[in-house]
């Protein structure tokens, strides 16, 4: 590893697409400085808001959750106990350590009590690809526990999170998610205001800077996102940077400067859902109609969901 | 290699996206059909018409003008020397060779003659890279050549080409060229109309029927081509079929259904070339601009281009 373009020290990262290196001080200055311009191109963040972070124990939330607090601004961290068991147990222990380490509140919510069902029950009464199910829970219970704390929601999103979504989403055409697709969803009744502050960041610039702050992620891997669409899209993302450098960062800042000179616009009317009030498609949420499924499996429904 | 899914015969192909192997028998016939349906799904081509093929000597253009011939189409082959001297004449070889065998009619035009310039000459003259400059000329020159011939203009691209440019114009977002993408191109003043046969079949199942044909390419690469950005496209587009087996079939076909409900149109108003009459957006095309630079360097204008 060559010398730091910015002193003399030993470099700790090799950044291809800006053709330079970067000693540990300078790189986390560098680091910072991407999450300051994502909070403030994006418009994403005041210092007077309270910001809740959703904590999975993966290094990429974690990340989040550090920048934040490091940038000065009023972080919380929230750890959902999905109800994985061991593979959450140890996801918590991931948050506490995390948090104690960096002076950060955070709260334990755990879904059984606070909604009545574990993400493996919903698994378990409907035919959902598991990522894809527990990805839609975790966005409903983060929304929920943001609005009660009258706070912005950030997730641990990256550029390369970003890429592949994109990139997915222009393999398979889906117009309604590409014109949806932004670092932003801004509050409205119900929901609210969701940012990425990471999203000019790419996973390995992740990596390093959690390697350098030496933040201990969960190591156990998800017992149920084996084969998940999400690692291949990802693996694509990376081929993409890997053979045009600095790809991502372009594809994704003009993507979203020129969206709308290119897209056509793709607005869907949402409603509110009957049962809890979020924003759907339906007459009943995702959520709602899960659990009630899984309630009606389980013998637990007094009326019969069809009834609805 | 398994045995052939119609048959009982040793398989020659793997097709990964439709999880079968075909025999060369079966194979065939597949490739033709595939050929066929881009020619009706994309109205290229009557049998009344016809149909000259631009011979590079590579396999593509062979197997287009190959597939076109056993399909019953009038068709003929034009080999264009560009003056690259040993690779443009081991390119006539391989044109001349393969005409003869499948009893195909061809006529080599050599550009220093009827157009005054070579491709090297121009590359001389003008700051473009090499690729860049020499598809212009040949579209220019292939162009002229339809039109004396009253003819429709076959080209070899496939679909790993279609998917390379559909994702470097995505990587870019040129809006411009991501709305002109077509495998036709419908003939008006002055411009044949331009069609891609082949545009359904992927570069591995091109390079199989040349094989088992014992169609023999030229074998030397272009001098100029090295580290070209098409290269990086095409690796790329090979390694979305790799992670997504099916996806540039689906793609590329979606992709031409949907694009009007997706992008908003972008059209460019194109004049005429003051000179020669070919479409461009300045008052000269790019071929008769590149050559009067060539002609002015090289001491043979009479009148200076920038009096023009």
């Amino acid at each position: 590893m060559p010398k730091c373009k910015l002193c003399s020290a030993q470099s700790v990262i090799w950044l291809r697409d800006q053709n330079r290196g970067l000693c540990q001080k300078h790189f986390e200055e560098y680091f910072l400085s991407r999450v300051k311009r994502a909070i403030s191109k994006y418009k994403m963040l005041k210092k007077s808001e309270k910001v809740v972070v959703g904590l999975s124990g993966g290094k990429d939330s974690l990340v989040t959750a550090w920048s934040l607090k490091k940038l000065g601004y009023n972080v919380e961290g929230v750890f959902i106990d999905l109800g994985f068991k061991h593979y959450s147990e140890a996801s918590f222990k991931a948050v506490e350590n995390f948090c104690k380490r960096f002076n950060i509140p955070f709260e334990r919510v755990d879904m059984k009590n606070k909604f009545g069902v574990t993400v493996p029950e919903l698994l378990s009464a409907n035919r959902r690809k598991s990522c894809s199910l527990c990805g839609s829970v975790k966005r409903y219970v983060l929304n929920k526990i943001a609005l009660e704390k009258n706070a912005i929601l950030a997730t641990g999103h990256h550029l390369s999170d970003e890429i592949s979504q994109l990139i997915g989403n222009f393999l398979n055409l889906q117009h309604e998610y590409l014109w949806r697709q932004s670092p932003i969803l801004p509050e409205e009744e119900g929901m609210a205001r969701k940012i990425k502050p990471l999203c000019l960041l790419r996973e390995e610039e992740i990596e390093k800077i959690a390697e350098i702050l030496q933040i201990q992620p969960v190591r156990e891997k998800c017992p149920f996102s084996k084969g998940a669409t999400t690692f291949k899209n990802r693996k694509l993302a990376k081929e993409i940077e890997n053979i045009f450098p600095g790809a991502s960062y372009r594809l994704y800042t003009q993507f979203l400067e020129k969206k709308e000179e290119i897209f056509k616009p793709h607005e869907v009317e949402l409603k509110r859902c009957k049962i809890c009030g979020y924003k759907t498609i339906l007459d009943i949420c995702n959520f709602c109609r899960w659990k009630m499924k899984w309630e009606e499996k389980s013998g637990k429904l007094k009326v019969k969901s069809h009834n609805i």
